[in-house]
This record gives structure tokens, C-alpha cells and sequence, in this order.
């Protein structure tokens, strides 16, 4: 205990857990802006009616979403909402997509979205779907690129911390979804907490992520108790493998600080993924009960469903029929990236407390597996010679490495988190070339098509933890933050600074051209099978079924179809479901009663949506438009007469007119 | 009625409800570049490490919340949730932050959030704090710009659409809130729609806004049925005085769009509220029973308590004892902004379907008033002759005139939704001296201090409703944007595009000097009064009443205290109230649980905050800090394990040591 903590001072880590925060010194003002070329600015500007180069799908960590900014302006131009509600947009609030959100726990209205994984085609981007994960109650979300939506969430059980996750294979067969906290897999063990090296399990799910409304758990590997942090892919001559980062191989379960950093080597977790999909079809593998939930936005109804499923296929470590799955690699020290550069043949791990930087050779892997070049094993699974599989090490690169990304010129930049620098190194040669510091804190980076085949490069985006000092104050809680490198040439230059939403932890960037031409403008009114949609003024209607009132409602620049309703009582349930007419791009309108205990809906053209309201008093509730979406919006309003529960006012609704068409009671 | 479609043929505004969405052609990439300076990126460009110059507070519009950006840079610091739920920080679901959003009905999880209020002495922004309004379930809430916070919410009685709202007096005496939308009174009041003439009233409370803690509706004012929509106080020497922008002045309830735009003149409301404050004092007015919820955040417990209370003082325009409150001003054509420049001297009334731009005299109005210079009355109301108290028309603006600011330099500056511009015009001459294109349809604009009676200048930014084209498309739904123009010179020049979040309808920016010196980095633990507050380490304990389970928990780099708990059973409620020992500047630490249905909790250092949670079923649930804090940020996790509710597991806790640790139950 003694040594580890003197080792720590070395690494300079104590500080993070003392009363100074920085090993750098804080700059401020103007002290860093001579590190700015004069250019800077005219290389970060895009001028008004001009596009941005690069779009960035960048994780919104705690605030469970994802954000679109452009790069390299850094300008956001979208949230989108992934595992927590949103209710600048009813999402999760509406009838329509509260199913979204369902779990096995019922519906979860918040989680802390990670990484992103956008799909990819023989190892590249292809510009079709961006992946998400949901860290705190295991699950992986899809969104569309074509309309910038969550289309498809799915649950995953067994599990919990779901931080390795979501990356992807090189043609999207699978994202993978790894457990951070090992648990006991039976969801109803009721063991002591110290019993984690007896009872916990780690799993690892393949989920087949190819076709829309079709993801599933293919297979869930069982692995030892630890905790699985980050992952890649294997590609090119790797393709078929996975590789998983793993801390804690003490296998402790109380305060990790100091019991999860005792050895000096963890484990990267070597899969052989493409044997476990053999298996699978042979029919190996046992089925077990569990719940988990999949929810599926379908795009002509515009309406979500979930589906709670019961099984899932698992193949377990410790089954002798499973041969040759599973190799750990020794790496230093509690690693958190695990990163395969774009040819597959290396891997680059980096352990948060180690000195330097090891790379892994898949030639000499394969060659190691052969030979069973092995140092005994850990839990029945093989443990490879470090050497043996050894590139090399990059030395003295800097405190606390976290990632690394690629440029496909050759070039490896790894993230340091102590020591807030990134750093470009060679990776055959594996020689430092350059390094810049950011402020403060790095965690991940991001190269445009950093972790595929092929590599954009131009920029380097470093997402930092901590950014005291670098903008004006705003109380005790401050924004996160990105800095935009321009890695064109030798050396790396600092162009920008740019807030950002939530707490990105990782994005992924990709050429605007890949998008802009697929990018759906508005919903066509003729291909909506919505089933309360009113394709037209005509077809608007209020109709009863028992205490339900449903409102068949139109929007169109400016008024609502009816702006009438009277007949409601209370102790009826109003749905108002509402059809945009439009069908021109950039005119939503939007919906909102007076005292719901629900957010607003907003309705793109083309879509309808559904706003459920339960009215608490007798008394006059105006509605209204609540998107500026014309020079009358404000015109654009309602009114529904809520009456006694023994009223005799008739069902009646209206716009333009009297506000009595009285309509009989339907079903 | 065909006369009428005529009319906004002319006026181009049926453009609006058309297929072709803009009247100016849209600019496609380089095309509007010529018009921008080349020295424009140097002009927004703030190098990494330096501060911008001014915050600009940008409301939110349909996302319920405040955001802070910096200008001219055009980047957002942060959101500040107001009045919808914030998963990101746990607003609304944290058991502290619960009761800001309760209401009348109950909570209400959204907001629409239109104007920005900064708080003034004698005129000038004093940088205290920001209000803000809420337009469906009309209130009022407060900022408090030392700590970015909200820390109180209104309800607003007898009120719908509170659009006119939260317009300031000249030293922060009121914040007013009117009527959009008039109802009847009574919020239990049965009647037909189409008895609007008769049943349905305005009403615009003045609210108290100069002691936090304190705010309360002073008095309401009783009005005729029409919509509210903007306003300003007077200042200088019309200081005493408000006016509000009606439209509506037909008294429609249905299709608005036509029947609300009948009239060529509505009204600007002239308030005397000075005598409105002499007849509360004398005793006049009516007591009402209603019911209003006021919420308060307690800055020293860190918790939120709502009070419903139950009376409002009603002055009513029909009470012959209160003479002399009231005068109509008619204005051309459905005004929205109703604007008064530094001196106090002039009103501006903007009329969306109007074609010149009334600017009314304060001291012609106070004329007229004297000499009963009126042309009839509006419902008992005396109506003003239009021409006594006109200072002058600005001819051929613009179309669709919205909203007006200054610049202290003698000029005034208005958008124009419908022609899409800002026009520059002189106050005394009523010239125009310069027109920009704004892309596309600006609402409101903002000059930092331009509502004040000492505006800073040298920007004008535009929030646009449209931006098709202007950025990377992001499907269906596209941001909303703002534009940075230099005013300093005598042409306005175009510098940026910038996205905002949410719906911005309008913004106030103040120096930045006037905020930094007052923000709060932290909250000191010694201050702290949270009654489950924990705070050090040996404070933490689990303790149970009933089926209550309360967890006093620390959150320190690089764990929590304790981090293993054991006897938990099934039918539990557990209560987290996690305090942040950390007594740095930007370290909060995050807390969440498994399957919670639940938000997160992010707490700032030296604050507790507790998350409920009912588990749903037995096992293991893992949880950990949400906020990468540190190296060893990974590490910081923990174990709940939850027992069948007969079982005789006995609570214990523990952080590093065997989780074996019984505590008697207590109380």
C-alpha cells in the first residue's frame, strides 16, 4: 500500500485526489494565445452562408444525448435525444415515443451516453447510422442520420455500466456492449457484496446492429469478474477479432481507488469473435432467461413499440466446448483505451497509471496463440507473454494516457489525462514527435474517422474534463469543453476553443458530404400511417370512447384545426394527436395546453404526434402553436372547455365558427 | 374578408401560409460571404484562453430554459434550467429541485420561455439577476446570475399565455406578467367559447422582484378580453408608467389568423402603476380566492420548498374608484413589441400587419391624458386620439415590424419577421439610415444594455426563426440561429451565424465585468444546512425508518462513502443524499444508480443533493460518480445489494473494509 501510494506521487496522480486540481499551471488570458497561429481564426471561421467541413456526432455523457457540431466552427447545431427525455421536443413525453424509453425497469428517463459508433463499410464510414450507449442502465441506441433520430434502443441484460460500448465491427455486423461493473448475472442473486470474486461475472454482448428494427443479442459471452472499460475492433488482417480493456483484475469490490490499482499489469481481453459466431451456429451456447427491453421507432407510423424479450444466448468462459475464444494480454495499468490502428495489426493500450505506452502486433498474437506462448492463466482463460506480443513501447510519452486515435499517415495521438497534453508519436517507430498540452485534462480526442480504416485526419479534437479559467464564469458549475487541433502538418496547432453541451466524453467526426445528401427534409403527409393521423382539415374530428377524448387535430401555418372543443369533463383523458400539414422543410409547429403535467410536442412536417392530458379542473385551457412559425403564429391558439363530470355539454369542435357541430360519441 | 386577403397580399404575408416559406431568396454558400468584412473572424474570434466580452442570456423558447452565451464569440456556456426538467443535472428530479416546478397542477416537467429580464438600478443593468417567463403554465422565474441558478418561481392566477412577461421596472420594484391569452376568471367558470365578449378577461399581474425569497403578485390588474402580447416599463421620465402591446382588439376565439386581423389600428395599453401602488396602499382593490404556488431554493439548506398560496388583490378596469390607471393608444396592426427607448420619451409600437412604425410621445400622452385629447373608449377605457400623441411615423421601414432596441446613440433598431431585416432608423427624424438582411425571418433582435436607459451597443445579434440552408442539415428538424452584426460604425455589418439552442425568442447581454466578480466557485461545506448533509467521511451512515432507507453519503476524489451497503430489501425507498466534500472550483461529482426511474444527481462541490430510488427487484445494483473527476475516476463505484423484504440481511455500510458493518435502525 505503502509503494503503490509513493508510486502514485511519482506519477504525479495524487494531485487528482489533493487540493490542487492542475499539474499545469492554469493560464489565463492571453498567455496561451501566442501558442495560436495568426491564422487561427480565419481557419475556424465559416462565414455566414457557408457549410461547415465535418459534421461531429459528440457524446453527451450525463446528459444522455447526442450533439451534432460542425467542425471546424465548433458550432452545435442539434441535441439529439438518445436515453433521456427531452422536453424541448415531447421526446419521451409524447405517446409516440415514451416507448423509446421503456426498460426492463420500467420507463428510465435519464442515462449517460459515452461513446459513439458510427457504421461503417468494409472499414469505413458510411454515413448511416451513429450508436450510442446508455452506461448506468445497460443499453445501446441507434440514431438514423437520414432524419437525425433515435430509431432503435435495445436493452441489454446481465450487465451493468455498460462503458465498452458501443464499438463497432467493420461492416456493422455488430456493436458490442461490454459490463464496466461485473454483477451477479442472475438478476435475482441476493449474495454479499464480498462474495464478488465467487459471484460477479463480467459479460460482453454482440448485438447484430445491420438492419433496422432487427437488433438483438446474437450471443453474450460470460467472462471472469472484472471491469471492462473500452474497446475496439479488430479491422483489415484483425477483422473477426475484438479487443476489451480491462482494470480491477484484484477483482475488488470497495474502494477501487486504492484496491483496483494494486498490480502493476491488467488485461487486454483478446476475442476471437468470429469463432464464438461458429459456435453459435453449431448450436453451442445455452439459453437463459432474462428480461430486456427492444423499442423500435417505426418511420411511417411515427410511433415507437417496445417488446420486452426473454432469452439470450450465452456462451461461457468456463464451458469446455468453447475453445480458443478468449487470450488475456498483460498491459499496464488499469488500461482505459484499447485501440486497433487502421491497418488491424496493432494495438495500442493505455493504462491510465502507466509510464508508457505499449503496442500490440496481431501477426505476433496469432503467432503466440499457435505456439501457446502463455504465462499460466487468469480464471481458466490464457494468459499470453507480454514480450511475445510485444511492438513495442512508446517511452516516457506522458501521465495518464487514455486513448489514441489515428491519421492514417502513420501517426498515432494519444490523450493524456495528467499530464493535459495530447501527444503524436510513429507508430512503428514508435517515437515521440510532437506534443501540445490542452487545458485541463483531457480525456478522450478525436481524429475525423480517427478509429476506421481510413482516417480524415486534418483535425485533432481534444474533449476536456475541466475548463476553470478558459471562459467567463458561470457560478460553481461550468461547461466542458473541446479544443480543435489542426494536425495537417508536422506539428499540431491549437485553433479554437469550444463549449459543449452535457459532458462529452467521445465523438466521432465525418465529412459533411457523406450526410448532406441523404438527409431527410420533411415526412411525406401521403406515406403517414399514423393511426389518428387527419391527412387533412376535412379529416379532423373529436371523438369519445368512454372517458377518452381523442383530438384528430391539424397544424398548419396559422391555425390549429379545431381551435374549439367543448364537450370535455373532467375525468377524461384528452389525447390530442396532432398532424403537421406541411410539407415544406423547416416548418414545425409545435403544441402545448395550459397546466399538462407533460412537455410540449413538436411535430415536423408531415408527422404526427401525440400529447396526452388529463385535465385537473373545470375551466377554459387555451392551446396554441409554440413554434414562431409564421408572422400570425401568434395568431395561432385554441381554446378546450373542460366541464363538470355530469355535464351535459355535447362533444362539439370547430375553427372559424361557432363552436357548436355538435358530433356523436363514436365506437 | 376578401378586402382583408388583399391586404396581406400586399403586405406579402400570405407568403406565409403558402408553399414558398421566405420572401427573400435564400442565399446559398458563398454568396452572402461578400457581404461580410474580411476582418470578420478576427472580430469574433476569441483566442483559447481569452474571455468574451459580454454574456448574452438567450431564452430558450419551447425548451423551458435559459442559456448563457459569449459574445461576440456566439459560443454557449451553459444551459440554466428554469422551468422544464434538466436530466442532465437532475433539475426536477432531485428531491431538492422537485418543488421548483411545482404548480397549481401539480409539476409540470416543461415550460415555454420567451423574454429575458435583467434586473436594473436607476435604469442600468446591475448584473443581480436574470427572469424569465413561463408561457403555457404562466410564471415567473428568477436567476440568480452569482451562481447561474434558478431560485424562484411564481405561479401567475387568473392568467394564460403569460407572453408579456417578465418585463422590469427601472429598479427592479415589479416584474409584470400579462395575458396573452384572456380566459375566464374564475378558474372554474363553465362557459361557452363563443361567450368570449362577455366571460373572458386580461389580467397583468405586477409582481415584487427586489428581495429573493419575496416575490409575490403585489397587485393584478383586472383588463378587457384581448391578447396581450408585449411590453416594456417606462423609464426616466416616464418611469411610473407601463405599456403593453394588445392585438385581438376584435375579441376573437376562433381562426385568429383572419378574425384577429380585422382592425387597421389594436392598442397600446398605457399603465399608470404608480397610482396603481397609491390605491393598494389606500386600500382600494378586491381580495380574490385563487390558487398560486411560490418556490424558493434555500441557498444554505441547497433544497427547494413550494407554498401554494390563495388570495390575489385585483384592481378592476370596471371599479369606478380606480380612475385614471388605464388609457388605449391605437396602434397599427396587431402590435408585438411595444419598445421605450433610453430616455423614457418614446414608445415604439411594433404592428406585424402594419406598413410604418408608430412612435408615440410620452409627453404628448400625458398631454392628451390632461386634455381628455380621446377618441372614445374601449370597453370604459378612454381611448386616445392617435395623431395627439404621435411623435412621428417612420415611413416604408419594412414589412412585419417586431421588435425595437437602442443603441444609445440616438438610433433605434427593428426587425421585420416578414422582409426578413433589421432597419436602422433614427428616434428624433424617423429616418431610415440602413437596412441588413437577416437569414431568415427574424423575431426579436438584441443590443447589449438595449432595453435599458443606457445601452452598451456594438452588436445587434438577430434570433431567426428560419434556417433552411444556412447550416448542415440535421434532417427534419434543423437548429434556430442567431446573427452577430457590428453596430459601431454607421452601417451595420454582418460578422456570424451562430446556432442557438432550443427556440431563442430573445436575449439581454450584459458586460462581463458586471458578472464575473460575483460568480461563486463553490459552496463552503461549513455553510452548508442540508439535514442530511454529511460533512466528512465519518459522518456517512445508513440509516432506516420504516421503509425508508436514508444513505448520508460522501463523494471525495477518488470515492464514495461507503461504497458497499448491504440490507436493503425489496419495498424499500431508498434516499441517497450525496454531499460533495470537494472544496475546489470546477469538481462536482455526479451519482446515479441502476434502473433507477430516476434522473441523475450532479452536485457541486460542498452541496448535498438526494436521489429517491425504489428498487424493482433483488440483486446487485452497481452505482458511481457520473462526472469523470479525476484519474481514478473509474474507480469511484459502488454495490447496493438488494435482499427479498423478509430477509434478515442487517444494514451495514462500509467504504475499503468488509461491508459488514451493523448499524442499528434509528429513530
Amino acid at each position: 500500500m505503502k509503494k503503490n501510494r509513493i508510486w502514485l506521487v511519482v506519477l504525479g496522480l495524487v494531485a487528482a485526489s489533493a487540493s490542487i486540481p492542475f499539474l499545469n499551471s492554469c493560464h489565463k488570458g492571453g498567455s496561451t494565445a501566442s501558442a495560436v497561429g495568426g491564422d487561427a481564426a480565419a481557419k475556424v471561421y465559416v462565414a455566414p452562408g457557408k457549410y461547415d467541413e465535418f459534421y461531429s456526432f459528440v457524446s453527451g455523457g450525463f446528459n444522455g444525448q447526442m450533439s451534432v457540431y460542425g467542425l471546424p466552427s465548433g458550432r452545435m447545431f442539434r441535441i439529439i435525444p438518445v436515453f433521456s427525455v427531452f422536453p424541448e421536443n415531447g421526446y419521451g413525453y409524447s405517446e409516440e415515443t415514451k416507448p423509446m424509453l421503456n426498460t426492463s425497469h420500467g420507463l428510465v428517463p435519464w442515462d449517460d451516453l459515452h461513446h459513439i459508433a458510427m457504421s461503417e463499410t468494409k472499414g469505413e464510414q458510411d454515413g448511416r447510422w451513429a450508436f450510442g450507449n446508455a452506461n448506468n442502465t445497460p443499453r445501446i441506441g441507434r440514431v438514423d442520420l437520414k432524419t437525425f433520430r433515435t430509431t432503435e434502443i435495445i436493452e441489454v441484460p446481465n450487465s451493468a455500466g455498460n462503458h465498452s460500448s458501443p464499438f463497432i465491427t467493420e461492416n456493422s455486423e455488430y456493436v458490442v456492449a461490454g459490463t464496466r461493473f461485473s454483477v451477479p448475472v442472475d438478476d435475482n442473486a441476493d449474495v454479499p457484496i464480498d462474495s464478488y470474486k465467487k459471484n460477479f461475472q463480467g459479460s460482453i454482448s454482440f448485438i447484430k446492429a445491420d438492419e433496422p428494427g432487427k437488433m438483438d443479442i446474437a450471443f453474450q459471452l460470460r467472462l471472469p469478474g472484472v471491469n471492462f472499460d473500452l474497446s475496439r475492433a479488430g479491422k483489415g488482417k484483425s477483422h473477426g477479432w475484438f479487443f476489451f480493456s480491462c482494470y480491477n483484475s484484484e477483482q475488488a469490490s470497495t474502494l477501487l481507488e486504492v484496491n483496483a490499482s494494486q498490480k502493476d499489469k491488467d488485461f487486454i481481453l483478446a476475442i476471437n469473435w468470429k469463432k464464438a459466431e461458429e459456435y453459435t451456429k453449431a448450436g453451442l451456447g445455452k439459453k437463459e432467461k432474462v428480461t430486456y427491453a427492444h423499442n423500435y421507432l417505426d418511420e411511417t407510423t411515427h410511433t415507437a413499440t417496445s417488446t420486452i424479450k426473454n432469452e439470450v444466448l450465452v456462451l461461457d468462459y468456463r464451458d469446455p466446448a468453447l475453445k480458443d475464444l478468449f487470450y488475456f494480454i498483460p498491459c499496464p495499468k488499469s488500461p482505459h483505451g484499447c485501440d486497433t490502428d487502421p491497418t488491424g495489426e496493432y494495438i495500442v493500450g493505455s493504462g491510465k497509471l502507466a509510464a508508457i505506452i505499449p503496442v500490440f502486433s496481431f501477426t505476433k498474437i496469432q503467432k503466440a496463440i499457435a505456439n501457446k506462448t502463455y504465462d499460466g492463466d487468469f480464471d481458466g482463460i490464457p494468459v499470453i507473454n507480454y514480450e511475445a506480443v510485444l511492438h513495442g513501447e512508446v517511452q516516457k510519452p506522458g501521465l495518464g494516457p487514455l486513448h489514441t486515435e489515428f491519421d492514417g499517415k502513420g501517426f498515432a495521438y494519444t490523450s493524456f489525462f495528467v499530464s493535459s497534453e495530447i501527444v503524436k508519436w510513429n507508430i512503428e517507430k514508435l517515437e515521440v514527435v510532437d506534443r501540445v498540452p490542452t487545458y485541463y485534462s483531457i480525456g478522450h480526442l478525436s481524429i475525423p474517422g480517427g478509429p476506421t480504416a481510413k482516417p480524415h485526419g486534418k483535425y485533432v479534437i481534444a474533449y476536456n474534463k475541466i475548463t476553470k479559467d478558459r471562459y467567463l464564469p458561470t457560478g460553481p458549475e461550468l461547461t466542458q469543453s473541446a479544443q480543435l487541433y489542426d494536425i495537417s502538418g508536422e506539428k499540431m496547432k491549437l485553433l479554437l476553443d469550444f463549449p459543449t453541451t452535457g459532458e462529452p466524453h467521445y465523438a466521432e467526426a465525418i465529412p459533411a458530404e457523406l450526410l448532406v445528401k441523404n438527409s431527410v427534409k420533411i415526412f411525406k403527409i401521403e406515406d403517414n400511417k399514423h393511426p389518428y393521423v387527419a391527412k387533412g382539415e376535412k379529416e379532423t374530428k373529436v371523438t369519445r370512447q368512454g372517458n377518452q377524448v381523442h383530438v384528430y387535430m391539424t397544424a398548419i401555418r396559422s391555425h390549429l384545426t379545431p381551435d374549439n372543443i367543448e364537450g370535455v369533463k373532467l375525468g377524461d383523458e384528452v389525447y390530442f394527436h396532432v398532424t403537421n400539414l406541411e410539407q415544406d422543410w423547416d416548418v414545425p409547429h409545435g403544441f402545448a395546453i395550459k397546466g399538462a403535467n407533460n412537455a410540449e410536442i413538436l411535430i415536423m412536417p408531415g408527422e404526427t404526434c401525440t400529447l396526452k392530458w388529463k385535465p385537473d379542473r373545470i375551466g377554459m385551457f387555451p392551446f396554441y402553436c409554440t413554434d414562431f412559425c409564421s408572422a400570425l403564429h401568434q395568431e395561432m391558439q385554441g381554446y378546450l372547455r373542460v366541464s363538470p363530470a355530469n355535464s351535459k355539454v355535447e362533444l362539439s369542435f370547430g375553427t372559424g365558427k361557432k363552436a357548436a357541430e355538435p358530433t356523436a360519441s363514436t365506437k
